[in-house]
């Protein structure tokens, strides 16, 4: 017996600027049964991240980049509707890189079940207890190293790394202001993820909004887009401070990327800017969930979930994410 | 008595670009005898470095800016020519922010005697055994963390810090790069100094100049320039290399920093970039002259003096580090 499939191959790499339908292709098929120790998962959601658009690139990354003619990476979870396989056994749940596909057959490597009844949320796997809280979590922790009463600032702080950022900081005791775009945006990271200030970066002056939010200077800073946040920031560091190099979501589509002009700064703040990766935190993940766990055993954490449904939006889900059109992390469902 | 006495006050800000003669001003007059406790020097060299450049405008900076009107700020060595000061008795040798004049008179405050038979030339207190050295030294040891085999890139070579930076490196058994301008530089860093490899990133193609010096990419760059040097470099980082800022001579005139457009290499490489000021190490002085002196000791320490003479000329000099000009650490004899 066979079962329909869908996947969404990558056939032509991305040039600058906005993505084209034209990258990708819908190719229809079927699945096998499963034979001896494989298991076949029904993908229930897609994880979708800005660095999707490197993937799709030949620039180097911590991932290679996804062959033309492969089906394009994505992390995911499902439900295991079908298993010759003891540890993965029907109606279980599981994540990993499985791609954008409607469903897999896999001999379970690489894949980690995971109990859904434990969460809110199935989703949350894919968000704040997955590599978008990982990354969250030791970005602030491990790189950052934020102390209590650290001035910590977060960009992209509605998004979902950075809303997951905003209240790890605040639950570690640090003075939090959050960096996100619009009115509807900025008053959920105030009111809702419980950041001391925010600035709008879309209503202009982000300088002048960054100096009234922390008149004090900023110790550590999560970013996750560069540019002129970036450089707003670099003006105004404090002693011995951090940059914590998420990501660059603002340079991912340019011709030209805009490096920090005040990276100088650095040396008489006797700065540190560093960047991290999260799949070298494989082996350390029990010990973000377990810290996790903790700040949402208070039961106050939030983790909002913006949902696209089906394939076909695939390219529409990524396109919000790089154009800051999400609001809290953003999935699609299958 | 009264004793003649020259110095160089700020009277203007630099703008953008090459210095220009007016933001200087020669004042003549006459320094008193020395009063209880006080001690005269007769200033014999000025320490001309690149930061001088900062100083003179209203940047924030790891020294505050030089006061309009006050005499210019400079490192210098000189003699003690008359004291009332038992620290400090006629004959010593000093060291210390006296400014850019032919002498001062002072309470020893900030003052450190030295004794310069203990070096091959008095000036080596402004060089390699002076805030140069001291530089080059934690820059590499502390911030960089050289390791033994390390593959290590210096830019500005030939410079002051730069050539004590390449020695210190061979010296701990890296494998060591050095970036300068013009062939003679070039033949002065891997010949005199004993660089593994050059790059002439006058003779263009700094990139490809790079990539043939350091196939296997990079541990450490010691950065006296920023600019394309750095972009260059951070486009061949090594997984959890260190960059060390130490300056940004290339973009200190300029009327637009550039940014490094690379920066965004630094996450997949999980890379370091660190500034750090040499006053926060005054503490340990000790640790790094003891260390260099270790170096000095097995006889092959270079220390390149380029020497301009007389306060008239003290622009001059700095337009010289400015543009790279000069040939080892250049000082103002007085």
């Amino acid at each position: 017996m066979t079962h329909p499939h869908r996947a969404l191959h990558l056939i032509a790499r991305p040039g600058d600027g906005e993505l084209r339908d034209e990258i990708l292709e819908l190719r229809e098929g079927t699945l096998p049964d499963v034979g001896d120790g494989q298991l076949r998962v029904a993908v229930r959601y897609l994880s979708i991240d800005p660095a999707m658009r490197v993937w799709m690139t030949e620039k180097k990354s911590y991932w290679p980049p996804v062959e033309l003619g492969a089906v394009m990476r994505a992390q995911a979870i499902g439900e295991v509707v079908e298993s010759r396989n003891p540890r993965f056994p029907v109606g279980a749940w599981v994540t990993g890189m499985i791609g954008v596909q409607d469903g897999v057959v896999s001999d379970g490597k690489g894949l980690k079940a995971f109990d859904p009844r434990m969460l809110p949320d199935p989703a949350w796997a894919l968000s704040v207890f997955g590599a978008t809280g990982m990354t969250a979590w030791f970005g602030l922790h491990d790189i950052g190293k934020i102390q209590p009463a650290d001035i910590v600032v977060v960009s992209a702080a509605a998004g979902a790394v950075g809303s997951a950022a905003v209240q790890f900081a605040k639950a570690h005791g640090c003075r939090v202001v959050g960096i996100a775009g619009g009115p509807d945006k900025c008053a959920y990271v105030k009111d809702e993820l419980g950041a001391d200030a925010v600035v709008d970066y879309k209503a202009g002056g982000i300088g002048k909004q960054l100096s009234a939010a922390c008149p004090d200077g900023i110790d550590v800073y999560f970013d996750n887009v560069g540019g002129e946040t970036l450089d707003a920031v670099l003006a105004r560091l404090r002693l011995k401070s951090r940059i914590v190099l998420c990501g660059g979501i603002s340079q991912y589509g340019a011709a030209e990327v805009r490096g920090p002009a005040n990276y100088l700064s650095m040396i008489s703040a006797r700065a540190r800017m560093e960047g991290f990766v999260i799949i070298d935190y494989m082996d350390r993940m029990d010990e973000a969930i377990a810290g996790i766990g903790k700040v949402a055993a208070r039961g106050r954490l939030k983790s909002k979930l913006d949902v696209l449904d089906g394939l076909d939006n695939y390219l529409e889900a990524v396109r919000r994410v790089l154009a800051g059109k999400n609001f809290g992390k953003q999935l699609l469902k299958i």
